[in-house]
């Protein structure tokens, strides 16, 4: 039976991780569930999964869950999450955490060891892929991605070598403006960008998508989580969203990782790996699809990717990581701004490159350094678009 | 050092495991080499990797031979290449004989222990995969699959477990007459079925892709090599040869192995895995391709798909094994036949179909027996035709 703390248990990947949960009652156990906001679904969690601790992000909220559940152990604000893995034993520990929130967490999680980190959570490599992979090699604890690509290429990658990589293939969808010109990108409204052609993901990861820098910060992970240098890593547009990603090895052979779009397969993979469980996933009709399409990123796309290429090569260069750091931050305050119709969908992507262009790079090797850069970062945005 | 059995050296399959050997020296060596009667081919390959022994068919050739080569030891005759293996250390033994005459070899390598089988013979396991896979087991030699199919279903395993295999995928080219139909299969020549539209194989085994039969014996090795039911082993048409096939696995995910169509993969992978050495083959552009593309196989397609799960089933629900060694030996009399010029193209299928309808299925627990019910279904095929 394998102790499963969830945090970010009431996002899209945190529910899917509990259906994983309840379909495999005497391999899994939920025993630590965590939100920030969504108490309501927190509580329906609760009683279906009875963990043994939940972490909120209000005490008001904590107070209240403790009177309702006695025998629960509640644990509220900046220090909750850690106290509530500190509180229960755990083997993994899903980080479903949306945005930087998520990077201490994933620090806790590594330092505590003993335990599994399961990483739906971009930014705790996107920001601190160095010193988090550094130190979870120090205390042993392995990462296991959880996103559709990473997931993707790390079961490609199992029973082979690393150090034979080639290249690493992301697919991208290309989201929903795939086609689309400058002009009309330019006309584009928050509910156009919120639907995505083949994923049902949270509101923040769906605009990622549509501007490409979701497939932006996924180079930026894949360089952190293989060792691979970003000149190694590709991405092509794929708009059925069946190939999850590819590996290309020295010898020639490239596997591929296919399937339905279903979180679920690379979250019970996450808890499975490298065994495989049964999960009610059909199967996929290759002839019913006739075929399975590829095309190069648009000129748009390609922006957005080439900012991760930028910072990456001069993160590979000097060793300064702070404008992956910028490039993550601005681009959660641009989204969110966007979110609140504060922006036009281009501005994203323009505010970003106009960021980037001007931003001289700096070595960061603490979280407080990061967090202090994240700041910096979002009051930087907020200027530009003042202006 | 790996030191390396060739067994078949001057064949298709052989001369490209030579061209392996020569591009590794450092992990490689041809320590044994091994043809019937292509000598001359055989002489040069001495010349260039000088193996420390080898054997041919004919005492003529073996004399003439020790007499140019003094310092290698020469074997010939049905027990030449067993006296080859014996005389000299091996850790892989390659079987890339074509025919049934590559079974013996296989048991005895098999029987010997302490190596590797490398399998480009693909009689072995069609004939008497029950008996060879338990040989094997007992002696606890690995069999590795050097077919590009197999090869591709070796590699999406690695890493995962067999038991949770959901479906194996075959892929085929289809051959050169994929799309024809029985009126223009008809008339179809021996040049005609001798162009691949991909590989570039040996005559019996082109002969094999256009009729087929090829991926029917693909289908019995499959069962054997991963113990699946012949339920669970599916074949689609995937014209380009990229994807070299697939596996589903019980969680939905589907692992496919892709590439260039060349042999120096799946066999550089048999002497490397689950390692990966570089090769020469050139990466694959997803974005130059545009698109995989699959089919259903053909009317006539399935027929020789439908023998081959015809005599599986019956050896699942009786413990049976003759009908696929009658599917073979008739098959390789019929090719043979037709490659002389001496019947049609549709005689090939039409006949195995009628062999196989008549067939009452015994069971068959020694190589004698398989190679007793061998000898009778070629003089059933013969004693056919002639009436």
């Amino acid at each position: 039976m394998k102790r499963i703390a969830i945090l970010g248990s009431t996002g899209s990947i945190g529910t899917q991780a509990l259906e994983v949960i309840a379909s495999n009652p005497r391999r899994l156990k939920a025993t630590v569930l965590t939100c920030n906001s969504r108490v309501d679904v927190l509580r329906r969690q609760i009683d279906r999964f009875r963990p043994e601790a939940v972490a909120v992000g209000r005490a008001a909220d904590a107070a209240e869950l403790g009177r309702e559940y006695p025998n629960i152990n509640i644990f509220y604000g900046p220090e909750g999450i850690r106290e509530a893995i500190d509180d229960v034993d755990c083997d993994v520990v899903l980080n479903a955490i949306v945005g930087i929130a998520g990077l201490g967490p994933t620090f806790e999680a590594v330092n505590k060891g003993g335990l599994t980190v399961a990483l739906a959570n971009k930014e705790s490599l996107v920001t601190a892929g160095r010193i988090v992979m550094k130190a979870a090699e120090e205390s042993g604890v392995p990462i296991i991605p959880v996103d559709s690509e990473h997931s993707a290429i790390f079961q490609c990658l199992a029973g082979n070598d690393e150090n034979s990589i080639r290249r690493l293939i992301l697919t991208a969808s290309g989201g929903p403006f795939r086609t689309f010109s400058r002009e009309r990108l330019e006309s584009v409204g928050i509910d156009d960008a919120l639907i995505h052609p083949n994923w049902k993901m949270g509101r923040k990861i769906t605009i990622d998508s549509a501007t490409m820098m979701n497939k932006a910060f996924e180079i930026i992970e894949a360089k952190w989580l293989y060792g691979t240098d970003a000149g190694s890593i590709e991405v092509v547009i794929h708009p059925q969203s069946i190939v999850h990603s590819l590996v290309e090895f020295g010898d020639g052979a490239i596997m591929a990782q296919l399937g339905h779009p279903d979180m679920k397969v690379p979250i019970s993979y996450a808890f499975s790996g490298p065994k495989r469980w049964t999960t009610d996933v059909r199967s996929l009709d290759l002839i019913a699809l006739r075929s399975l399409y590829f095309e190069e990123p648009s000129h748009e796309a390609r922006r957005s990717l080439d900012l991760a290429y930028r910072v990456l090569h001069e993160s590979e260069a000097t060793g300064r990581d702070s404008g992956v750091i910028v490039l993550n931050s601005a681009n959660e305050e641009l989204v969110r701004l966007f979110l609140e119709g504060k922006i036009q969908f281009v501005d994203i992507l323009d505010t970003l490159e106009y960021l980037i262009d001007g931003h001289e790079p700096t070595a960061v090797s603490t979280i407080s350094e990061i967090l202090q850069t994240d700041q910096e970062a979002r009051e930087a945005t907020r200027e530009r678009l003042a202006n």
